[in-house]
């Protein structure tokens, strides 16, 4: 697999085909993952009543389910969702957003990946630590290891586990199918100081493997790749946040094959 | 009516007598909208609860409906919003999003408008057409017949049938009271790749109806052409959709009569 | 207290260690008071249900109930987690948006009020006086007299009776502890057309209330003349509300102790 040329291969499709993502995802990031999706030649939706997932999913190329802000009746619109997803056989993006903060959120995340199929896990460190089995969890993960080997074996662990990718975002991004370990160096620290940035990740990856075929492994590098590359094009235009991300923004909708071919990078490990 | 001198004096209006728009909108929207209102001139407010949408209302100078993100009780919510709007004889202006998608959607608006009386209803194409008597509808609308004679027969019927006005947004923007069919060439194709900039129109549009009398043909085309010719300016700063929009905002702050009497495109058919 | 040097430091304590401000806020202003408190250095976290905001109290630094968009049970949640504060002595700030506007939003601060203990209330002048004393209020605030002696009188009798600090935006800001009024005159008119700018001042002040020991009327008065003093650099960028907030975002990320110095307003009634 040529990552580079993979890569626009699949920002192609997005915009030529505008996939429909169903997000069900909280307050704060329903807006700015609406705009990310849009500049990347998406199209979104939000809906989240139980009235009318099952349907929306029916109509969708692949569904967020992101449980920052959760509620009881939420959670079960996701169960739902999901449900309708894999039965189409689309696939499905979980946001661990605050796993392991709190016990509602640690059990909404086993009980979507317990009874519903998930293509890719995307959080960062802390939250996809808490996840990990127990076996691997010692007391809690020093942020400063991160990425170190530690994390490195609970994901590929839970990957292979649950039979899914497992992304996490962090200075060198890491995506796994349990047995494959590719890293991503674009990115910014800044994208740390925007809300939403990582659940725009979310969003993206769930794009990319809504064009994808079955290569749901690189599609979700490419995404990271892209996604981090679009943040190496908006810091040239600005290092502070607030005007870095409309720079963010206006770089998705811009980036094309050169971008992705002198500034790409991906490794295996 | 001469629209240029109309559409300024109603947007000195607004800006000198600050309507206050009561909005039950989306999740995504509400940021979005609230910012677009206050650019203009207007006072936003959202509420939601049936606990106090009725003396929101009260007052209020005009009532948006919005069914993006739907839920059963926020449906009632905008039914007994709509009522007590309804009673004191003020503009309700409806935005189907995603009509014909779910059923719960389509659902949605068609109670809103059996239940209690719409002044505006606004919305892309697809939405009006779903929502248009099974004489007119065929197959569905492919889009790029969107503005195409048999939508304009569908609003006229519609705008009729309902006694309000129909209002579709589109490369060429349609409004029509059943009998006349105004167009506005104002606007850009940016304005797609930004999330909540149809429902921002429909904000506007209750804003402008706020502080009209009667003419509620010539108020709706007014905020359409307004808010077009603002695309028109921002496009100007910058085509890409982060930094558009934020022009966009400047623009509807900056906006003032010399842009409106040698931009706006208002034509009649 | 010298309120400059005092400023930086609490800044400085905000940006190494990155209090987490748990917040229950309305759907309008979770975004923005996100990005605000991140530019500034905080963490910040939106949770609502009642499944988890004990919980997330417990691990968090401070606490903002805001009543735009309430309904019953978030109100629920609200007093749930203000108790969860009150036992482990973090500070709860209050936003009492529409106060005065509709009986729930009355009701609603009101029972918070009496129920649990609040460490700063911050709105603005017809919020605030839609709560005080029948003995003070009369038939209303014009609001062209928004910060007049009727106000303070109101304010301070406020702040003694429920022993907390009341804290008013307006032109000349107002904080006082019922006994001593500081006023800050940073800040800018074109603030008031920015949705969630106010409702961002108080995460705002929830930060710095984080950081401080005792020093709570300080800790406030820091927050507001460092958030004016934000708004008063950004002003320099641009003049227009689009582009002022994104310039804003970023102040509050640049802003430093010579801007501090130099440009702070803060004077003793």
């Amino acid at each position: 697999m040529e990552i580079k040329p993979y890569t626009f291969e699949l920002l192609c499709r997005i915009r030529k085909t505008s996939p429909l993502i169903h997000n069900i995802t909280n307050f704060v990031a329903m807006n700015s993952s609406a705009n990310i999706l849009l500049a990347l030649g998406a199209s979104p939706v939000m809906a989240h009543s139980i009235d009318e997932v099952a349907e929306m999913t029916a109509i969708a190329n692949a569904l967020v389910l992101n449980i920052g802000t959760i509620q009881e009746d939420w959670m079960e619109s996701m169960l739902v969702a999901a449900k309708a997803a894999n039965q189409k056989g689309m696939p499905v993006i979980l946001d661990p957003v605050g796993a392991g903060a709190t016990s509602l959120r640690t059990r909404a995340v086993k009980r979507i990946m317990d009874e519903t199929t998930i293509a890719v896990l995307r959080g960062n460190a802390s939250e996809i630590f808490s996840l990990a089995a127990s076996s691997i969890k010692t007391k809690g993960v020093d942020s400063s290891l991160a990425l170190s080997a530690q994390i490195v074996e609970a994901a590929k662990e839970m990957a292979r586990e649950k039979r899914c990718i497992v992304s996490i975002s962090g200075e060198k991004d890491l995506i796994t199918d349990g047995t494959r370990v590719l890293r991503v160096a674009n990115g910014q620290p800044v994208m740390t100081k925007v809300t939403g940035v990582g659940c725009g990740l979310s969003a993206v990856t769930a794009a990319f493997c809504a064009v994808a075929r079955e290569e749901i492994l690189f599609a979700t590098t490419a995404a990271f790749a892209l996604y981090g590359l679009c943040a190496d094009l908006a810091i040239q235009i600005s290092d502070k946040p607030g005007s870095f991300f409309v720079a963010f923004i206006d770089s998705l909708y811009t980036v094309g094959e050169k971008d992705i071919d002198s500034l790409l990078l991906v490794s295996e490990e």
